[in-house]
């Protein structure tokens, strides 16, 4: 990928973090990147749908990467950096960004739909590999409550401005994951 | 509340629940509940921003009696409760429709914002109430846990247009709070 499709497609996933997938343009994208607008109708002929959908392929990937890089330490190491990832999201952003794949899951017709359930499917069987072989039963069961959790937990701290329902949940699951794993 | 602004209320949350806060006008909420457009601001003077933050306290005292009313047979017959609420929306809309307040709580300069924490944090006191006088320690933390991932859950069913998500967190919440209030 060049390095300004690359800018595009990285911006495009904040923008949809930030606003949704509805209050998203290309020509905004394309000023949030500063890229001029004809490169961006240039590099995503499908205009917003395949800008989307790549967007959250991205933040897919982001987020797999460093789950599989933290889990190599174990499923508990593992859950805290997936915990730390969102709290910096979070907090770093004044509770004014969340999850890309979220905010496209969540409005009708939304093109990048296949996309967002392949990153969440992704992220559950990574942590459920994990899991299952670190000795845990029902791993899938656990993989799918730490996902809905923390993206859950994500979307309670933009509400409240406050990151305790991402702690409350974060202790939570690593009891869990403890006695899992034990 | 008069029938016809009780009617452009529960439109509004339906609408919001289904395609997001940006994409909802007050103009499109008049059509849906097929109510006149001068009714619509006749109701509510202060627009859109007035009728999402309605929507969403309207949502909240829904979902919360609903809570109350199961929590009163104990805390795992509350959470069925509470999960067979959600089941019944996300598969009784074909996975188009989820939650107003989490579709509130995801876009930037959302002005139902207020009412939206609000919500959650009345979700969880309920829970939260319940769990303690059944002996649970940690009461708060759970009640966290259970709103945060039957939310995410509710998110995951519908990019993957699959209950599934649901019945696993479903099924770790329930071994949770037995476990917690045994």
């Amino acid at each position: 990928m060049t390095q300004s499709r690359q800018q595009l497609v990285a911006g495009a996933a904040d923008m949809l973090r930030r606003r949704g997938l509805n209050a998203t343009s290309i020509r905004e994208v394309a000023k949030h990147a500063q890229a001029p607008l004809g490169s961006t109708y240039h590099y995503f002929p499908g205009g917003k749908q395949q800008l989307a959908t790549e967007a959250v392929r991205w933040a897919s990937d982001t987020v797999a990467e460093i789950l599989r890089a933290k889990l190599k330490a174990g499923p508990v190491d593992g859950l805290r950096g997936f915990l730390a990832l969102w709290r910096e999201i979070i907090t770093g952003n004044d509770f004014e960004a969340g999850c890309t794949v979220v905010a496209v899951s969540i409005e009708a017709d939304s093109t990048a739909l296949a996309a967002a359930a392949d990153a969440f499917s992704t992220w559950e069987e990574i942590l459920a590999d994990s899991l299952r072989s670190h000795g845990a039963e029902n791993a899938e069961q656990l993989a799918t409550l730490i996902v809905a959790s923390v993206e859950g937990a994500v979307v309670l701290c933009r509400a409240q401005r406050s990151a305790v329902p991402l702690e409350r949940v974060g202790a939570q699951l690593e009891d869990l994951v403890r006695a899992a794993t034990r």
